[in-house]
């Protein structure tokens, strides 16, 4: 959430005490805020992390810095060398910024409903509703319009913002963060034929969700069939997200935007998964890989290692040329074998 | 939803009176419910029908399995033998887990508008909102937080999750099933051009949805420009699909998550559409087609049959490679025929 | 919204006189409403705007249409011959169809924290919450269960339908239309690695939208990291959009249903971006640059045109053949490149 407290006052030396790095230039310097390198005024800090952006360096006007090693040189402004520099541009903004924090209670709008459980320094927000069973841990806030369902555990300084819902039975773990929007624990889309017509297959387990995992606005998560959905520990999940029934995400694998994960993958620790990916079910993807943008996977990946199926973009001109080949590349690959044998038998007869 | 009450005791014997199938082994078999091969213990009963599974018969600590005709004798567990095995788990997780149905009767701090009819054998949760002339079917369940629009008809025993959103005028069929976050009957995008600024086009059809249709979490369902969007008896949509203005879905077709749908395609009965795939607008798909994941339709399907777009996964090495070729198929094919005309000129030369 | 008043009466006549364009026949026909060719009847007056409907001309049973100008003599009906029959219908259908304006006020269920300001002439819907600080605008409509966050600035006759929830500190614009289920200003996707762990980096910007923007259904769009994301005026958003922190979208620019925007993301005026596509981040696409359905954009796009990257779809046989040279592109390539030489080495040798 965002701040409206006045800024804090520091300087570069207060900084480095707090969270290390090495100062070049004038310790003292006077900081009140953080911003980037094309927006930062006097009094402010910015950093470098993403080499596109160092042509920035020679006409910031920002007060100090936040460089990286072998940029320890390339300005001469004051600074802070740090071996990493995105990292301790999070902790500053953090400290420039503390999140704004709701006094504890529940807003008398909100619903609980008795044989619920809610910790005194939780809040729980307008129109809020707290089903029966439910447990709100410690210090937990509880955004706007949240549903949270029959006997869901929810542990300590959870962040759920406005209108999340959550399905009966599910577990969140310590300090996860649900954007709007977010639902846990519908049902999956489990279904058996019966002569021509789908029958519903009862989701009857839970989706578990580990500590310290965030989840982004709108993403879904579906409960298990049988057995539970799980979300491991540290897991990051951006918005728009689709988890099936019963996949398994490993600990502190992060997956951007609009990827559709198929029920029943299992998917590896410290992955990364680019935007708008696909993971087919039932296979498994070890940990430590990577699957870029836009590739779909189709069977279980048992190396780490990047993995792509990205078609390259063209001109819509080029890409009428070359997509009438597409259609027919198993006769281009049959051209070439044709030609090969010509080429043989012409070898054979021009022999001596 | 979720079961609460305690697990009902059957036998095996008991299970197929009343589903049908052969008993092989110990019909006298006590069961107290249902779990996958590899979590299932004792009094438990289990199930194959995917044979990815067929390697945890040899290990599970099922009291009894329901099996395929095939594998009547790969397990010496007592057993049900059954022509489709994940049908009659099916039928045996609901007999296990029956539905919470919540007490009819509209909680006190739901809004009811006058002019809004609610069947006095339905429930309406905390925060729900029903609009003036909106009728509520009997033994309907309408969660927290729900919002159905003026004039809004939803027949009888439906079950809408928290939060779903019902716009003005559209239409729910029997038993329909619509899950968290479900947008039913916003704005279809229709703009003109003028002038270089869009104008919006008012979009005055409905969304007319029949009996026996589910829908996932966080899926929208756009209104008609000025005729309706329907989805026909027996559908079943998963979680964050779109699906565009003046659309016809037909009768028992099924769409995995995260599809989009452009406007006025008409899809036809008994299609499967697999998950992030795309289909453009104004055109048909017939009866019994089937759409592989990742794959996009640019055209009218007029064949039953499977269609598929996918671009192959590979290591991002490989990708490399192949998507240097990729962008000069064109050039690929134009060699090709360059050495056809050189062999062809060879050939001419060397006869006698 | 949907009109339930009465039906105005009015002639081909009056219409001309109102949006313009010319009369051919009897201009004193009467008209009770729109309707399409295929759904018209007597006392409706239908258009001709996609040439793939021609064929319902000929048995139509409107009483009027609206008309191109090569199609002025493809029809003997009673007519309106215009430059734009599609913007025309948007006019006649605007009038025919008039939205329902909900009474002003604040209706008694919802809340609206002190220090928060809503313009009389508005109206808040039940359940609605408004937090402190806040700014609701002159006429503006307010779903019920819509979430406007601390300090949110909402300008003159903004339409936000059920369930928006808009995170503190955001700007939105003039007439700016959001459907349900859309959340503005959650959290972007940023995160910096530290030993194996992701830290959070604070999202301390904000979004802001200019006037005239409409967005659709469930659609996400991100606060940004320490600047704003920015949506320009008469920029139009379909449903289930993902838009990432520190994206840029030009004026007037339209985006389809299910496309996702990765962070930082420049994107230019009047461009148009079809269902599905992908742009990833930090890169700009230069204005009137049209990016087909399910296209990924890897790198910036420099010259206005359309861009492709569909592969087409096939039978699935057809596909299979294809797939399995799809993965061996350069050997395919390699091979050619050895006919070429042994071609090169033939000559050589018969040259006399």
């Amino acid at each position: 959430m965002q701040s409206s407290t006045p800024k804090p006052i520091t300087t570069l030396d207060e900084l480095a005490n707090r969270f290390g790095g090495q100062v070049v230039g004038d310790g003292a310097t006077p900081l009140t805020g953080i911003n980037t390198l094309e927006k930062a005024g006097l009094g402010e800090i910015s950093f470098l992390s993403n080499s596109k952006y160092k042509k920035f360096l020679a006409t910031t006007n920002a007060s100090a810095l936040i460089v990286g090693m072998s940029d320890k040189e390339a300005t001469s402004l004051p600074r802070i060398v740090t071996p990493n520099p995105y990292l301790y541009f999070a902790h500053v903004t953090a400290f420039f910024h503390p999140a704004e924090i709701p006094k504890p209670g529940i807003h008398p709008s909100a619903v609980v409903e008795p044989g619920a459980t809610v910790a005194a320094s939780a809040s729980v927000g307008p129109f809020a509703y707290i089903a029966e069973g439910a447990v709100i841990g410690e210090r937990c806030i509880i955004g706007s319009h949240v549903s949270v369902g029959s006997r869901v555990i929810v542990a300590d300084e959870v962040l759920l913002y406005p209108r999340v819902v959550i399905y009966a039975d599910c577990e969140i773990g310590n300090r996860v963060i649900l954007h709007a929007g977010v639902v846990i624990g519908a049902d999956g889309f489990g279904l058996a034929q019966d002569q021509g017509r789908w029958v519903k297959i009862p989701q009857v387990g839970r989706v578990v969700i580990g500590d310290d995992v965030e989840i982004g606005a709108n993403t879904t998560v579906d409960r298990g069939a049988l057995d539970d959905t799980v979300i491991e520990e540290g897991v990051k999940l951006d918005n728009q997200i689709q988890v099936g029934h019963n996949v398994r995400i490993g600990a502190h694998t992060a997956i951007a935007g609009c990827v559709g994960i198929a029920g029943s993958a299992v998917i590896g620790s410290r992955c990364t998964i680019g935007g708008s990916a696909g993971i087919l079910g039932h296979l498994e993807i070890c940990d430590n890989a990577h699957v870029s943008a836009f590739t779909l996977i189709t069977k279980s990946i048992k190396k780490p290692g990047q993995y792509t199926s990205q078609l390259p973009v063209m001109t819509h001109e080029e890409w009428l040329k070359s997509a009438s080949q597409l259609r027919h590349l198993d006769k281009l690959a049959e051209k070439i074998r044709s030609l090969q044998q010509q080429l043989h038998d012409i070898r054979l007869l021009s022999k001596p």
